[in-house]
């Protein structure tokens, strides 16, 4: 049995990211697994990164503490979520931007180069992201470069894996 | 004299962004610009894109038609913030998906291949993006792409100029 996170960041709960998210809820626990899933928009998740919550150590609220706790634990984490300017949703950046902390899914380390860089914490094995999208594949790969992926795959979850092992999954 | 708008999102008051801002602001006065001017922290910009503002003849706050007619008539559009993830930071992010909207900033017309693509309404002649960082260039572009660059010129700026005109200008 794995310990799985789920993330859906769509505010329609008749779109169908939802409907996604609701396959997604069924397999994993017709095969046994353990869930932990978010609803961002029905729990009214604040995305706002305030100042005080930048130190390491911040006190930080019980509700972002859940968070980061549940994602430290997690085997697999799936995103669920609309392209909205080859971007997640306001509601899941905030997400990014308060979870996503030092001490919980990095750290900072000098590099070869002196500068000091990101090194990952998070013990999943598997990042699976879900987008919906109004643009066909084509265009989205060759107008826009497909921004998502980078994004997801170069700036989020390849910097979080334990040891920065991109040997593990990221699948979008 | 231009009207220009300038949209901050840093939330520590002593940042280097405001730093920038207010060197911008100096600037433009100085030289005789009409400026509308958003510390999106400050004003405690609500950056949630709820399911009824969705269509484009819906009934949306004041606050935010107030930023749709700003954005309409800005003869140029500068950006300040911060690298989060390769991102805007959450609060700029729900600015682009509240104010960015359909019928304000584009409009969707079928395009050659059929599919419906957005054309730009926008007048503004230049957007110019500020961003501060924590990575090198070299890192920043080799590693991860130049994410920013992409999302703003691509995927945000290049479908908002009025005809989509690409002789327009953005700087990052």
């Amino acid at each position: 049995m794995s310990n799985v996170s789920i993330i859906l960041a769509h505010p329609d709960k008749n779109s169908f990211n939802h409907a996604i998210a609701t396959a997604v809820l069924d397999t994993l626990a017709a095969n046994g697994n353990g869930i932990n899933f978010h609803d961002l928009y029905e729990e009214g998740f604040d995305p706002m990164l305030h100042h005080p919550e930048f130190p390491k150590d911040a006190s930080i609220p019980i509700e972002i503490q859940r968070h980061c706790e549940e994602i430290s634990s997690a085997d697999g984490i799936i995103i669920i979520h609309q392209n909205w300017w080859g971007q997640p949703p306001a509601v899941l950046k905030g997400w990014i931007d308060r979870v996503i902390r030092s001490g919980v899914a990095y750290e900072f380390l000098e590099g070869d180069s002196g500068e000091c860089i990101p090194f990952g914490l998070l013990n999943a094995n598997v990042g699976l992201v879900f987008n919906t999208s109004n643009t066909s594949l084509d265009r989205e790969s060759q107008v826009f470069g497909d921004p998502l992926e980078r994004i997801w795959k170069d700036c989020v979850f390849g910097l979080l894996w334990c040891g920065n092992c991109r040997k593990k999954s990221v699948y979008h």
